[in-house]
């Protein structure tokens, strides 16, 4: 089987690292040569190759920036091999499901690894990244069973756990679940460096700005693609945090108090 | 050396644990003789003792829930012996620092471990809890020199990493880099479970809301010890916020750019 990634970033090359097996031939691609080099130093690709030959694979995963996937898709589609399935992994969905529709392609199947790392680029790449992930998947009608069986089976190869969702409900999902807390650890990091001595923080402080600098010009373009949900969530989350404010201006001890038995009931819920 | 510790659960079962070694006595006291069977099932103290006998330890570690360590220092101070220095671990220091001073105690030194975990209980104690931890300390005029050696020295063994600052100053830190990680974890939990499936959620998800199901009993107390300064911190937080909300709301790219980059600045500043 040969597999072909397109993209070779840190999720990219990391797909790629968990993948190189004997009997596996995996190909890369970028458009940049200096992405490329890191990624084949790091044993992320069998090789290197044009983007024509790896959209030939058996599979190719479609690692490139979000803004980038659909013109990608496009560029792919018009030299495919016959029997060559598609899978993307941009964490917003809308816009990839209106080009399969569009297309009405039986070959692709749109999916976003719940997995990544603070850092970017393939030299932070790591086999384990998507050990226990949910990988979510968002097939639409016109999706070829086999092919959505394929990427399945090889996610699962990797470790990580399918989940098929439908695409709108994914970009709920990935709102409140990834993009709200990076936004949350963005304005923390700032309030923290800007009125204390971040040195001194504990456990608490470390895990809730750990994703705090992340690549700005990659998370621009996925909130970009999610402004609705997310904006949603925001206010949810915004709704909350007035309450807090209220409670402590008051000094409403019952209030402060239910605030908490409310967060400890569904953190109990996430943990089930 | 005899180390007394008055108040058995996670933070108190911890040093206990950490300080437990030939040659020194750590001798263990909690108003629930529950608390202080699981910490000596735990190996948490060399025994269980009366108040009165774990007051006249060379040092005393005052780690009971925050609204009680003042009356717990009165009782304390009836009791101790001569030498005895006693620290406490409280994660607000107004009150103590008040205390202090009416007292002109000279063989009392504020203290605050930047550690924890978000499950309570010596049940749940570590002997590793406090390695490269920040233990902020914050002595008063009328502090004893010697005293405050004796806690830096004590702290050091196990780890930890004295940082001197002044009462004041150490609130508003602990309100950024401590309190408002769990008022942000509390929202981002709530509203992750009301709108969300958590299981899908991936490091973001799960780092951001470690610490989102901490013991409200314990929590409000601490909020209420240190209301205003976090309502500050939480009003700075919602600025950002908001702006990330209007620049989703409006698609405007640029203002997120510059939200990610500000974000990533900061960051960076941390991590020198």
């Amino acid at each position: 089987m040969t597999v072909g990634i397109v993209g070779l970033g840190l999720i990219g090359g990391s797909i790629g690292l968990a993948l190189r097996d004997p009997g596996r031939t995996v190909l890369g691609y970028d458009v940049s040569d200096s992405n490329a080099k890191v990624a084949q130093s790091r044993f992320c690709v069998d090789r290197v190759a044009t983007l024509a030959e790896v959209s030939k694979s058996d599979l190719v995963f479609v690692a490139v920036p979000p803004a980038h996937v659909v013109s990608m898709l496009d560029q792919i589609a018009e030299v495919r091999g016959k029997n060559t399935v598609v899978t993307d992994c941009a964490s917003v969905k809308a816009d990839v499901t209106v080009w399969a529709d569009q297309e009405n392609s039986s070959w692709f199947v749109g999916g976003h690894p719940m997995a990544g790392h603070e850092k970017s680029g393939a030299a932070f790449s790591s086999a384990w990244m998507f050990r226990n992930a949910s990988w979510i998947l968002t097939p639409t009608h016109s999706t070829d069973p086999k092919a959505l069986k394929l990427v399945e089976e090889t996610i699962r190869h990797i470790g990580g756990v399918p989940v098929r969702i439908p695409p709108e409900a994914h970009d709920r999902q990935v709102a409140v679940l990834s993009h709200l807390p990076h936004a949350l650890a963005a304005a923390l990091v700032v309030v923290g460096v800007g009125s204390s001595n971040p040195q001194l923080g504990g456990g608490s402080w470390k895990d809730l700005t750990r994703v705090g600098g992340v690549d700005p010009a990659l998370w621009t373009q996925i909130f970009m693609g999610n402004r609705q949900p997310l904006a949603l969530a925001l206010a949810e989350t915004q709704e909350i945090l007035e309450k807090f404010q209220t409670a402590l201006t008051l000094g409403d001890e019952r209030s402060l108090r239910e605030l908490f038995e409310q967060a400890k009931a569904a953190k109990e819920k996430t943990q089930l």
